[in-house]
């Protein structure tokens, strides 16, 4: 069984930003030497997600749209009683998910015709990592 | 380490709908020859969740419900403005997950009692697929 | 390829209770002797999760008062024709994710400095299993 571990760094202008990270996911997984098995892909901060979804500009507005609905800021969470100012942000990267498996098939990503694997930063501003784990033969 | 792949096509009649899944996943772990290892199932496409929870129509009736209310259609959605009109299919896919990972262990799916995987259509009347991909020994 | 399961069981005292994993995690991945690998944690009852997020006591309450605002107790769901009283605890489950999946990098927990992994039960008050399954080499 091959291993095979990077982490993708991201420090975003906005607080929150919306990033497709297919190609990254992809060369780590050249880099593997990987041909059949999976990769994990799964934001090590947690204000932050990692999901699969439409490469469209509008649906990602949509997204960010729905996330303040559901999960809106300036709320008097009680978290913030600690200094911190982002529970909303632990809430939307809840709905979205941390992490995504991408099986690996024949030495490629095995996805469909729109998947799309992003990264969505909901407290950025800072240095923030995401781990690509390859597992497989 | 094995790894197997297979994918499961869908083409429902109706453009939602809950399809059990599980004997599909088993009998593909069971395709694989894996005793000890995982099965990722993940849906293809962008409109459609993988899920696990309770085969009871009731439940599913309320799942369906609740979707509806926290992703409602019919809205101005901007994804919208690309000719689609399914906006609402990515974000209930979203609050329902669109993979999972099933342990195997002695050669079987090791789930609890009332466990089973669902696929969940959000936009269906067409072809559409899941890739279930075993790995292990 | 190493392989190596244990099941975490939980008996709540309350109906909803948060319980931070990490370190029982840590435990079997330590006794699965795995190097370089991933470890599932996933509920195996269909009323609880498993998620990652921050171990802060007012963000915990902050997570529960916004479950019950999106997928309230006590409202007539349909499952409840069953006999059953805890569809809300399906829905909350849904939302905070059943299982994820931790990297295992050089022996240890490949976590980020704030992830810890959580078990949240929304039906509890009686025996419930989490199953851990190590996968590498």
């Amino acid at each position: 069984m091959k291993s095979h571990t990077e982490y993708l760094w991201f420090h975003t202008k906005k607080r929150q930003e919306f990033i497709r990270i297919t190609d990254e996911v992809r060369a780590v997984v050249e880099r593997s030497g990987v041909r059949e098995g999976m990769a994990l892909v799964s934001a090590m901060h947690i204000t932050a997600a990692v999901y699969v979804n439409d490469w469209e500009d509008g649906l990602i507005g949509d997204f960010q749209e729905w996330l303040e609905k559901l999960a809106p800021a300036g709320r008097p969470y009680r978290h913030h009683q600690t200094g911190e100012d982002n529970a909303d942000a632990h809430l939307k990267r809840t709905l979205m998910g941390h992490q995504v498996v991408v099986p690996i098939t024949d030495g490629g990503l095995d996805l469909g015709p729109w998947e799309q694997v992003f990264y969505a930063e909901f407290d950025g501003q800072r240095r923030k990592r995401v781990i690509v784990k390859v597992m497989g033969g």
